[in-house]
This record gives C-alpha cells, sequence and structure tokens, in this order.
C-alpha cells in the first residue's frame, strides 16, 4: 500500500500539468497529470504535497484546499491512496522538472489530453469549486478501467 | 506506513465506543477509541470502515460521511494515515466484540474516559456538525502528545 499526493496549482484558469517523458520505468510515460509523489515517513499529506511541488517545480505554494481521496486498485494487490489538492497561492519561478515538461494548460482543456481514463473522473470533480470532498475508488484492469465508485456510488 | 479507518456510529446522542481490554499487545490497552482498524488490499477507505463496523459489533451502517484525515507519526518511523467517519445510519443487533467492550456513550462524556490524548482533538471536531473536512497531525513521543497541527496551523 503506498499514500501519495496530487497537486493542481492553478493561475489564470490554467492549471500546471507536468507531460511525463524523461523518468525511467515510469508507469506514466506520456501521459499528463498534476504534481505529486509519494508520502514520506512522517509527513502529513500538505507536507508531502508541499514538498513535491517544491521538488518538481520550484514553486512554493500557500494553503491547500483537500478536494478528495482516490484509492487506486489495480489487479491483483496494488493499492494506492492518493490525497488531491488544488490551490492558487504560490511564489516562485518554474524550473526544469526531472520528471517531465511542465506547462500550464487551460482547465477546460486537461481532460483532451493523454490522461488515464480515471484521472478525467476527478479532473471533472476538481474543477468544480463547490464540489464537496469526495471519495472515489478506481479499479484498473491493466490499463483499463474497470469500476469507478465515488462516495460509494458506482458511476461507470 | 499504514492506513486505516475510524468510524464514529451515533444514536441518541450517544456514540458506540469500545474500551480496548481484550487484545493481547494492544497498543491501544486500556483505552477508549471509536470502530476501526487497517485498510486491506483493494478496499476503499469507506468499505474498510464497514467492514471493521460489521466485524467488530455486528452491525451494518449505511452512508458514512468522510470527516477528515489524521497522520499520526511517532519518531522516529511511525506513520499512520486515519481516516474518520461518521454515521446515524446502522441495521442489526450488538454482538461481543473480540478487541475489547461495547458501550454506548454519551457523546458529552467520551473525552473525559481514558483515551489518547490527540484523539480529545478529533472527539472534538467530529462532534461539531458544520465543522469542515479537516486534515490533522499529530506528532507522539512515545505516549506524549508533542505537536498537534490541523489544517497546517499549529494548535498545541
Amino acid at each position: 500500500m503506498t499514500i501519495t499526493t496530487l497537486c493542481y496549482i492553478e493561475q489564470n484558469e490554467r492549471y500546471l500539468m507536468l507531460h511525463r517523458t524523461k523518468k525511467k520505468n515510469d508507469i506514466n510515460e506520456g501521459k499528463w497529470i498534476a504534481i505529486g509523489g509519494h508520502c514520506e515517513n512522517g509527513e502529513s499529506p500538505e507536507e508531502c504535497a508541499k514538498r513535491e511541488v517544491r521538488e518538481e517545480t520550484g514553486l512554493k505554494v500557500g494553503s491547500l484546499r483537500f478536494r478528495g481521496i482516490v484509492t487506486f486498485f489495480s489487479k491483483p494487490d496494488y493499492t494506492e491512496y492518493m490525497c488531491i489538492f488544488t490551490t492558487k497561492e504560490f511564489e516562485g519561478c518554474l524550473h526544469d522538472c526531472n520528471e517531465g515538461d511542465l506547462m500550464w494548460v487551460e482547465k477546460d482543456r486537461i481532460n483532451s489530453l493523454n490522461v488515464w481514463e480515471g484521472d478525467r473522473i476527478f479532473n471533472r470533480l476538481i474543477m468544480k469549486d463547490d464540489q464537496p470532498f469526495f471519495s472515489l475508488k478506481l479499479t484498473y484492469d491493466k490499463d483499463k478501467l474497470t469500476e469507478a465508485v465515488l462516495d460509494d456510488k458506482d458511476i461507470l
């Protein structure tokens, strides 16, 4: 089991997205995702998100909004819990990222990029400002999304 | 790292609490806590909470309200993420629990029981119906709470 975070940094109706092109043996190779990574010993989800943003982008983010948790289950035995944050507060200058190319992408365009099938679901959720905290479970069979359960309701 | 859930079942202004008296080598021995346990492979936090309630109490709970996440850090290297739920929806009859004694306790009395120092903080949070989703980090040095950070603000 693993705990990760994902942070959507917003500016001028755009999100900072990472095109994963540089990391070796990257399960996300070629995909576009927001900024994040694994929680380290003793880190709260917020601390992890802030560290990952700093390491991958050079930006220092301010207050975060905790939007939801995604349970990824990939049969037979991969389980990941991902905490999702959004923020409009940051300072500093973007630097290159060793995991891929960073780009500001218009919010309504992110789901037309090469993203995981299940990511489209939470990308839509976080774009809605009045969306309450959500818990989403995504079950994959290899690359195929086979089940999506939002707040205990099947939505696929 | 470990992921757990905790579920407060409410009825008539009381919570169902468990007095941990029966489990061997239980870090919670003698303490009063709500119902919960470890997430298993492929379980969402809700699925885990429902299973734990069923196993420990015999009750079947309905819809859950996801109230917050607690990061427990015990130096040097124990990190646990606990998802907290509350619910008023359940059916079935209480059975004995092999981890301790179950008891319905008036809400305003739970913090006068033998509970962990940090538990008092989230016990207060979940009792407030209008409390938004929270992220609380509790740092312990053995039994002593040394740091409490609520939504990125130090509160100890």
